[in-house]
């Protein structure tokens, strides 16, 4: 079994962030043909599938830049130097929606966009939530909503729910319903 | 309620690539404040569920430079300008695993990093695969594995299916056969 793995030649850093670094590639192919790499490198980020007592997903309602778009989200954050997943998951989850969990169970950890980028995500299952007090970010504009399973297939239907993470967690909170 | 929209006051373009584009703006948060967003401009993907007669998924084994790591994904592929993503879709599965599909149909389209990135896949559902002939791009080095729900949740465990996108898959897959 091949692993068809590509060596770096050189690397050019084209740009330093506060988000987002991006680095060129010289590499060479498994063929021994020289070709780029254009990659994003990113801190990582945790998401978190938080449910409450009265069986509703906890979603942020945010603008996001990127797509000029408002959204709907699980509560997700960037991690900080050193920070890790679980402690950092905690926080968000405490920050962006106030509700504290008992505990955060791992769910999954996946690569967003392989191809390009090098963000990883560690997605996070919230047990037993309790209703706290939000404390947002300076730079953070959002809204708490609350929405039912049915709520979240809707809002997945008319584009509100659109990323990857949450309904990848709709349809892991489905699971989990049918389950037991 | 709330859009908490970001006015663009201006956009530097920093990199031009052959798979991203970044530019930086200079934007006014919803309380008047300056901020700037870092952003990733993709031209969109495609991505395919494609289930052998046997009851396998069709994953690709590739080495992907951004994750230093070889992984298994479902068969996917970058738009070319101007194609549509059920054309993207048709050419990159044969392109990729030989397969052609009856029909291709659309399951969802979400972006996959809306914090820093505008990417969106378009996931499709591929009915009745028929084998062909694989055709890889010069620069694509990539092997066919074909592998039961079972042998997906064991490398989902063992993170050798560690993306986003595939990790959705093999659970509408599994929902899928819960249904029928």
């Amino acid at each position: 079994m091949n692993d068809f793995e590509e060596k770096t030649l050189s690397s050019k850093k084209i740009y330093d962030g506060r988000v987002v670094k991006l680095v060129v590639d010289d590499v060479l192919l498994p063929n021994g043909k020289p070709s780029k790499r254009e990659i994003v490198k990113h801190s990582g980020a945790v998401a978190v599938v938080a449910v409450t007592k009265e069986e509703k997903l906890v979603l942020v309602k945010q603008f996001r830049k990127a797509l000029e778009k408002t959204t709907l989200e699980i509560p997700a954050g960037k991690l900080e130097a050193g920070e890790q997943p679980l402690e950092c998951a905690t926080r968000e989850l405490e920050e962006e929606t106030g509700y504290r969990a008992k505990s955060l169970k791992p769910l999954y950890s996946f690569y967003t966009s392989p191809g390009f980028a090098d963000e990883i995500i560690h997605l996070f299952w919230a047990e037993d939530l309790e209703q706290g007090v939000v404390h947002l970010d300076h730079d953070e504009f959002i809204e708490l909503v609350e929405y039912s399973i049915d709520e979240c297939f809707a809002a997945i239907k008319e584009k509100k729910i659109c990323d990857a993470k949450t309904i990848l967690a709709v349809h892991l909170w489905k699971q989990r319903n049918q389950r037991s």
